[in-house]
């Protein structure tokens, strides 16, 4: 929309190595690049950590999808092999002042049950209406905005102000599944079409107002004095990412069996619960609030 | 049982760095060691691949678990870290020929629904007693006799002639599960129990018949050419272990959207299908034949 049309397209698979469901659909998408074709735009694909996927781990020296804050891409000192991609990837896409990608998609999977959860680049009003279209399309998704829904990130969707992180599961790392392979693929043309829709004139019609997820904060699992977990998610909890989470209601589930419950005066949604990359980052889960976002007025 | 006695039960967790639920049960033990204490019987804990559980990864030069043959165990040229390990295990827990260990639990997690699988580590009327036993207790108990279903498996149970693997899923590897982590704990109590019972005399009862998944081969996923995949696990299939598959059913689906069906006379009970760790291995999923063990004539 940077010039009021859409003409270029990024598909990001394999930011993290072990999240196969991206890596897949873009193999697939070289392998039959027609199924990206569309009139009034070009759409590429892009492989983000090669040697990660090589490796099936989510990375090799660090998360690659916390390098792209501008002040690290600017930074020579940072040489790891993810900051070096990272730098790689802007100087291919971005900068994020002036992005050569008018959209970038970036596919991801998790193990938490989020179903089909997209993530806008930003609150601009072409995203919004975008994910409202695509949460017509299948009830699985849902949309969720980070705490720095915008270019200040440090994710790789933020080299453009325009696109989304698409975060699919629950899906273990390392493994493909059918299904949600399907489904992310379905959203892709959607969006596609939308975009093409869009370039020749065409509004799809969307709601009038948008459910959106508002990340707050993140939880970790209580540990001990040294670190150790003292704790996992409670049965209860597990799995019910998107569910209403009230005060007194159970979180976590003790070793010794004792629950601990969640204290707060706001219900609250919690999503990422259980992530496994996580437990390394200290989150069990990630609070959100349900919000109402009026479309006719954006 | 070698002298009539069972005296000694090591609990195994962590043969695989990334399958948390036996190392977070085995570090539960090493912090509250009452809660193995039985009468006649002394039980150890053992976390086997203390690399691989810092790294979070399955293993970090080859599986442990495959490196207990006994002609690798006495090889001076296997100097990986974790063919290091195996003969440092062997040396406490072994040898084969004489073990210190009477009973070896060892505790895995897969990817795979697989629910309470036991992997009994010989055919000896003890575990399939004790096997039949457990499958009383929970309806997610299945017990499963691999190919090699005896001393000579290069898998790190076969140590000793009695006991079995514990293999608990669908968990996603990295991932703790408060569910299944108390499922398999009763399941060691049970053990526990049953053994200390025992060998005090008692004959605790066991149903005059037991259901046995015996393996029978393993499937790779369709590939192309050059080792790539083509296909993924169909998803009638997904999460269907110990179902039956019948000629022409759905086995595979292609990236293209065509179904594979599964081809042969006999109908099969699938397992270990879609496991993460299996990809490399060339392994989609393990095929089994559904067998009535009679225990009476034991």
């Amino acid at each position: 929309m940077m010039s009021g049309l859409i003409r270029r397209v990024v598909i990001v698979g394999g930011t993290h190595g072990n999240e196969l469901t991206g890596i897949y659909l873009v193999k697939k998408f070289q392998q039959y690049p027609h199924l990206l074709h569309r009139q009034s735009l070009e759409c590429v694909t892009l492989l983000a950590n090669p040697r990660a996927i090589a490796a099936n781990r989510r990375y090799i020296d660090r998360d690659l999808n916390r390098c792209f804050a501008n002040e690290d891409l600017a930074n020579p000192a940072l040489t790891s092999y993810e900051d070096s991609r990272a730098k790689e990837i802007a100087a291919q896409l971005g900068p994020k002042s002036q992005p050569q990608a008018d959209v970038i998609i970036d596919l991801h999977s998790t193990t938490a049950n989020m179903g089909l959860t997209v993530l806008p680049s930003s609150k601009n009003p072409l995203n919004l209406r975008l994910a409202a279209y695509l949460s017509t399309l299948n009830p699985l998704v849902r949309v969720c905005c980070g705490v720095q829904c915008n270019q200040n990130a440090s994710v790789l969707r933020s080299l453009s102000p325009l696109g989304c992180t698409l975060e699919v599961g629950a899906i273990a790392q390392g493994v493909l599944n059918a299904d949600y392979l399907q489904q992310t693929e379905q959203l892709i043309h959607a969006i596609l079409d939308y975009l093409d829709a869009l370039n020749q004139g065409e509004v799809l019609s969307v709601p009038s107002s948008l459910t959106v997820y508002q990340i707050i904060s993140s939880v970790d699992y209580p540990r001990d004095s040294s670190g150790e977990l003292q704790a996992v998610i409670h049965p209860q909890l597990q799995f019910k990412d998107y569910e209403p989470l009230s005060d007194g209601e159970p979180m976590f589930i003790k070793f010794t069996g004792e629950s601990i419950p969640y204290r707060g005066e706001d219900t609250v949604y919690p999503i990422f619960i259980n992530e496994a990359a996580y437990y390394e980052q200290k989150i069990a889960m990630t609070l959100t609030c349900k919000q109402q976002l009026s479309l006719e007025t954006l």
